[in-house]
């Protein structure tokens, strides 16, 4: 709930700090951002993605800066491998980026749609438009690429930003704003201050506690690095902390097609959100379907841990123990437990799942569809790799992240996740008194959908 | 975010509070309603509308005992007079709540809709579709009738509901809910448990910890009852503590539809959110409009406010301070402020607003539409009183509430505020490894919204 727009009654902590005029500049231009005709936004859109080729030899020059400070890092041990291969950027990573800038410029434009036009009696037209959001706090770490992505999401949809990168990838992230601002200065009509980059850690407490002048936080890295965004702030928060998916066989399932399913939801992309960790076996399948899954799982390096009635069926798993069901390994690990039925599959899903994306592998259309309908989650799969919970796979576009909140929007986001909406209503003096008893003029609410092109009825 | 669906890992309170046992029976309880046919949720409708005429008499005798106690609490000054006025159920009231009930089951069904139908590629089809939210937890001060309608809504929807009301109103909601019971028995296939009473605040307490176990929290009641809710629980929030709304009359505004706004705006229902606190006059059309809108308020009963230059034209009012523009009366006061620009009315209304319903009053189309693009609110007017903000006048059936947060839903929330989607995605054995390089098959994204009442492709 963002209430509080008034800063006086800000934490004083957040009051004093330098960042209240950053995101008061940031909030200013997305008053301007908001109104701005697609062409222009597409403009600057392309203004950034020539700025970027422009200036690659600076970015991959500041770029390699940080890739000599992370090594030394590494050698400490104070940075992991993988971190300092996300970091790196080269000029083709950098000309993926710019791709991904060029495929936002062609998405359409998500603001000022007209969701709803109601007459809701002569002369009183309702309308329901989109809106930006406003100001966006994304904090990510490491792949300075993401910044690229983040700046171009914001443009289209005309909020301000606000982005925070892992410290490790300062320079790159220097040298990649300074040749956005640089394209973005090419286009005079859009606002300076729309898209801002903080420095430190402490740019971030304080922008979590700008509740009312910061509108959504999106945070991007690690399990432990969202949860402490999301216990740390009242500015609602787009994201998930966990990726705790399963793959159910169920007794009716088809084994060739399990064993692949099951291969590619754990082995494809292992420290996905969306591959699996563990992998729920009904007891009447289990003895035709687990020692070939073993053997493929184990063929692409998989750890197996089982519970013990699966370790009956294949004696040399590792013991699975209760925090197993609860482990997001991220890793070439699977858990693997024997359930009895459809229902002890879904219990077990509802009490250790994140509600991420959860599928069954099954020829039974019953059982499938009871299994879509009962497990709670933002993906529900029958016979399709937890691997495609993604947008670019769905087809929304790009990306702003996946949610595993209950309420709206869940799931992979693409760009509505940045918009709101505002009703308008435009009389000619209507007042309510004339629609109450004892005269009480009736409301018509006739949908006006079809005349989508005026900004009101003439 | 609602990530833990565990209850080992809730607080310790919580999980010692006899609540959760009730918790656990109305998540499986929304199981079941989850997937009811539109059928059968209305037939449960048209059970509860008939049982609650047929035990009229006992829940009017158990209202009676209501009244008598809260007539001594309000002579001995422990209960307001309004309050108690609200306490009031009659057989008139009766019926319009059994009304609302038969409007509810007409309304459409808003859960299994197919917000998206899209076929990945041959065979793999992604459906986006409506599922109830789960478990609400609607907790409200006095209006014992508020609990017919919410539990209206919540059958319609799928939900379960854990209703807690004023404990001034508690025999007269034990007999509501006695009633609805009664009827809902007649429905064999309507669960047990999907409706419960809550009655006492310990319970309340303990609700607000349940994390992931209730998914809606909506508070109706005062602006303090309603922000202590928000500011004590990490369950998401549907409604709005403050209702600070302005009209701002334009230099170019029609002088006598500027009166007959304000009055509407103001008096018409003074104690409702949408009625607005603050009068932002342009200082062109002050000496014009503000001696005959001083007349008409004081008519009316208003006690005004204004800041020096209103005092200036209208020596008599009362001076109003800095806390005028922050407080919402409820009540027939209002504070009046003087403005040189369009410009200075829309940062008043960003510093003070709640972002709740903001009008403009003007001839200038120019200046109306700035207004509604830069003002942000869940509301923006021209032209048209305040109080039409609302989810009746807006043609949207039943209203859930008002919400004044920046993420949809807002503003007036119908039933498709009570439901969520999910993503199902339906496949023959499809791995994300044969879409990904480098044999990269390419994803066909073809609409198929035309094939609305299938459940898959054949």
């Amino acid at each position: 709930m963002s209430l509080v727009t008034d800063s006086p009654s800000l934490p004083e902590a957040a009051a004093d700090s330098p960042l209240l005029a950053q995101v008061q500049l940031a909030r200013a231009a997305a008053r301007r951002t908001a109104t701005l005709p697609t062409a222009i936004k597409n403009a600057a859109l392309e203004a950034m993605a020539t700025a970027l080729l422009e200036h690659q030899e600076a970015i991959l020059a500041a770029n390699q800066a940080d890739l000599e400070q992370a090594a030394e890092q590494v050698k400490a041990g104070e940075l992991s491998a993988s971190a300092y291969a996300r970091l790196k950027l080269d000029a083709q990573k950098l000309a993926d980026a710019v791709a991904g800038v060029r495929q936002v410029l062609r998405l359409p434009d998500p603001v000022g749609q007209a969701l709803l036009i109601r007459e809701l009696d002569e002369g009183l037209v309702l309308e329901r438009r989109t809106y930006p959001l406003g100001v966006l706090g994304v904090i990510f770490e490491s792949r300075p690429d993401a910044l690229v992505q983040i700046a171009a999401l914001a443009v289209k949809t005309g909020n301000s930003v606000l982005l925070k990168g892992g410290s490790e990838g300062l320079c790159s992230c220097q040298a990649l704003m300074a040749a956005i601002q640089a394209g973005l200065q090419q286009i005079p009509e859009f606002p300076q201050g729309s898209l801002q980059l903080l420095t430190s850690r402490a740019e971030v407490k304080a922008l979590l506690q700008l509740e009312g002048l910061v509108d959504l936080i999106i945070p991007r890295g690690s399990s432990s690095f969202v949860r402490y965004i999301m216990e740390n702030t009242r500015i609602p928060v787009l994201g998930h902390a966990d990726g705790l998916c399963h793959l159910y066989v169920d007794r009716a399932a088809d084994v060739d097609m399990a064993v692949r399913l099951t291969l590619d939801s754990k082995t494809q992309y292992p420290a996905a959100c969306n591959a699996i960790e563990t992998l729920l076996v009904h007891a009447e399948i289990a003895p035709r379907f687990l020692p070939l899954a073993v053997q493929a799982l184990r063929e692409k390096g998989v750890e197996l841990r089982g519970d013990p009635r699966c370790r009956q069926l294949v004696p040399d798993l590792i013991p699975a123990s209760e925090a197993d069901w609860r482990t997001e390994y991220a890793d070439l690990i699977l858990a693997i437990k024997m359930v009895d039925s459809l229902d002890e599959a879904i219990a077990h899903i509802e009490r250790y799942g994140s509600r991420h994306t959860e599928a069954i592998v099954t020829e039974d259309a019953a059982a499938a569809q009871r299994f879509l309908d009962e497990v709670d989650a933002a993906g529900v799969f029958h016979n399709a790799s937890t691997r495609f919970a993604d947008g670019f796979r769905y087809g929304l576009g790009a990306e702003v992240g996946i949610s595993t909140q209950k309420l709206p929007p869940r799931g992979p986001v693409g760009l509505e996740g940045l918009v709101t909406y505002r009703y308008q209503l435009r009389g000619r003096g209507h007042l309510v008194a004339d629609y109450t008893a004892p005269q009480a003029r009736p409301f018509q609410h006739r949908d006006r959908r079809d005349r989508l092109n005026t900004t009101g009825l003439s």
